[in-house]
């Protein structure tokens, strides 16, 4: 059977989600535990890449299992395997063909900063310390211009692998949350780096180093140096993945 | 000159702030990165003991130091030689008479339960899971009879030294914040144990195992066996310590 996991992690101590050599990623942590849990190697499939250092709310994966564990089960006897810092949330049974990553509709990220002159501690693993006056409403009107669908190759890293660099963005707010300055964007999907360069120009933007134009001006003249530094990934959070709502998963602000 | 500090830590590697022996606390670790720093011993009074694991937003800390570091350079030169879970974010100078203990005037808590089946890793080590599904109204309606002056000492562990168990609570808030669960009670000040004892009987009256006046009636008849369990120490955080505006202390809430 096909079973789709939402897996949270703190990514502090791991390379991201994917596999690599020389490196200690999610998926390892995650494969080696399923297997120690049942006995059985199953080949697991994230959503997202996700970079080192970059933390997940709810990242989905899929694995196929055909072991006498029912699927809703699985969290119960993973979790035992697994390091405080690595959690499967939910587990279900899906359609055979529904692969995390390809049938992933859409994403939201929440990007933290912290401008504190020194950084509560209680943040630090989870914000990027900018210690900078921002101006949070040009940032969130500098924002706004993300939104809609746009050729978004200026906010691509070097070495992206994206068939195409027209994505949509639904939603990207600016706004406080205690001591820090938080932005969410949910879109279709997001090219490598895409949110941290997003964040970094922001940034920027906040403590008047860029226009509130800039966003707009490199979305039409396709040009990454119109454009702020890539922010560090401690900030970065992927917050949730959508799909058809045809599949039946419910997104993770509608649960509990 | 005496110095006051605002200390933030996450608790979970500490045996709460107060020096012990056979533990490590937050003082002496803070203690000691200061002597490094400086070159000096001072030693430093906390706000509050708060318990082993539970962790500080901002802790309020006082020393006297004659050095030639001016006051608000301190945290620059004490981070250096702390590890990342504490962080001195904000140090002035105040009159000799403000005694970080005996002057604070009020404190604010904050207590979060993870009610998911499975818990979110993110909030692993910052809450209680407590997998039961809750009712918040339920528990906010509970939570309201706190407010007022009352002898607390139905709220209090064994072993407490309060000289009084009348207190003041000003405000005791249950409501939602993410899939969190989350309690924020202010007061003139608390007793042993007292804001742990009040999560785990909110929960229990979140889950129907302690009926909404439960609260009432344990003030009344000054029994604790009228109240839930004391909540585990991860889920409770020192927001704030709040002191006469004379002092011009400014709350965390409006800095920044």
């Amino acid at each position: 059977m096909r079973v789709l996991l939402d897996v949270s992690f703190i990514g502090t101590r791991y390379s991201g989600w994917q596999s690599q050599e020389n490196a200690v990623s999610v998926q390892d942590v995650l494969e080696k535990a399923f297997r120690e849990a049942t006995g059985t190697f199953c080949r697991m499939t994230g959503a997202s890449r996700t970079d080192a250092g970059v933390h997940a709310r709810c990242l989905r994966v899929h694995l196929d299992y055909d072991g006498p564990v029912p699927a809703d089960r699985l969290p119960f006897v993973i979790n035992r395997f697994l390091p405080g810092d690595i959690r499967v949330n939910v587990s279900r049974q899906v359609p055979d063909d529904l692969h995390a990553r390809f049938k992933a509709e859409g994403k939201t990220y929440i990007y933290r900063i912290d401008p504190s002159p020194h950084p509560n501690a209680l943040s630090l693993p989870f914000s990027w310390h900018f210690p900078y006056a921002l101006d949070v409403k040009k940032m969130a009107s500098a924002a706004e211009d993300l939104i809609g669908t746009h050729d978004f190759i200026a906010f691509a890293a070097a070495g992206f692998q994206s068939k195409t660099t027209v994505k949509t963005i639904a939603r990207a707010d600016v706004g406080r949350e205690d001591h820090l300055v938080k932005l969410t964007v949910s879109g279709t999907g997001f090219l490598y780096n895409m949110v941290r360069i997003i964040a970094g120009t922001l940034a920027y933007v906040g403590i008047g180093k860029l226009d509130e134009h800039c966003i707009q001006r490199a979305i039409r003249e396709r040009d990454r140096l119109l454009l702020g530094p890539t922010a560090p990934p401690e900030g970065l959070e992927l917050n949730e993945v959508y799909y058809s709502p045809a599949w039946g998963i419910a997104d993770i602000t509608k649960r509990s």
